[in-house]
């Protein structure tokens, strides 16, 4: 039996149909929603439509911006001959953050699933491989930097294959002992790659 | 330095600002809101309108409800010579679920805390003040269930001392130990509590 007040109701269901969100959580937040003072509830919603309507996918890297062509491809200092592949928006931040980068990005949005049906058309793998087709394309190397579980092993393996007519260096983030880990708690998976991956001092 | 377009971090700083959830969670949320399908997002912000717009707080008790009286004071099925008198609106929900209270409820929307400047007139007691003073009134019975804590203990405390000229009998919930507990667990105060309240069986 719903118990809340029917809009409240309905404000609890949309919070906990968020990922990670309970209904306990959602109670939580609904009822915080409702008690925010005059003005910011309804800044709130704002924030909600203004993103969904202004936020759309970079012409070039398929990352989310507000123009048409985001920050990082529109920007003349970086290099554009270096591409990162990642699948999420939320990727290129991470990489970002290693101040390190200094290329573009393709974001696929999404990884080869074939458990969730998600397919080569589902992801914009096509977008990829139009831009280093382009007559004017001045790429050098792909980086792949898809996660390094299965699906994102898959998907970089098949994106590989895809782009091996055409003249680029095609490499993959490196695999090893995270910085600051212990050995003792590193998998076997990891150890094994980070032997392999090993390199002279 | 913002790296999400200005719409999207806008979005991820409201769901940041929300009870419990960190930087990561608002972006996870943030990203997950925009990929929503076309009119989903959009019914998400309606939802928190419209609950803003049409939830208020019965004429009576205080909770929460759409029409000027809440469904519990309206139902002729309650005993409305009890009143049960809770913190918070979801406090009415935790009671309701033991299906065994058929009285009626006060909701104080707050407990006193003079660490966070609440007092007596930011909370709603003087609304039940005047429900017991009421010439009509046929209250009998005030049951306190503020919480367990200093604030909800000093809250009832200070209640049941405003209802002292009043002809009504003011209870508090029991303390003891939870049902299907450990006592090894228990805390000292909560077992004290147990001790001083044990009954004859």
């Amino acid at each position: 039996m719903p118990f809340f007040p029917a809009s409240l109701e309905n404000l609890i269901d949309k919070f906990a149909s968020l990922p990670g969100i309970g209904r306990k959580s959602a109670q939580r937040l609904a009822f915080h929603v409702l008690s925010l003072p005059e003005g910011e509830g309804e800044s709130f919603a704002n924030a909600i439509l203004e993103a969904r309507k202004n936020v759309c996918c970079c012409k070039i890297c398929q990352n989310l911006t507000e123009g048409e062509i985001c920050s990082v491809c529109a920007s003349t200092k970086r290099d554009k001959s270096i591409v990162c592949v990642v699948s999420e928006p939320r990727d290129v931040l991470s990489i970002e953050r290693s101040h390190e980068y200094n290329g573009v990005y393709h974001v696929l949005h999404g990884v080869l699933s074939p458990i969730s049906h998600v397919g080569p058309d589902d992801i914009r793998i096509s977008e990829l491989i139009r831009r280093v087709a382009a007559d004017d394309s001045e790429i050098r190397e792909i980086i792949m930097a898809t996660n390094p579980d299965t699906e994102g092993e898959a998907t970089a393996m098949y994106i590989s294959r895809l782009l091996k007519p055409f003249d680029v260096k095609v490499t993959r983030l490196a695999y090893g002992i995270p910085v600051g880990s212990n050995l003792e708690f590193a998998d076997d998976a990891t150890l094994l790659r980070a032997l392999e991956g090993r390199i002279e001092m």
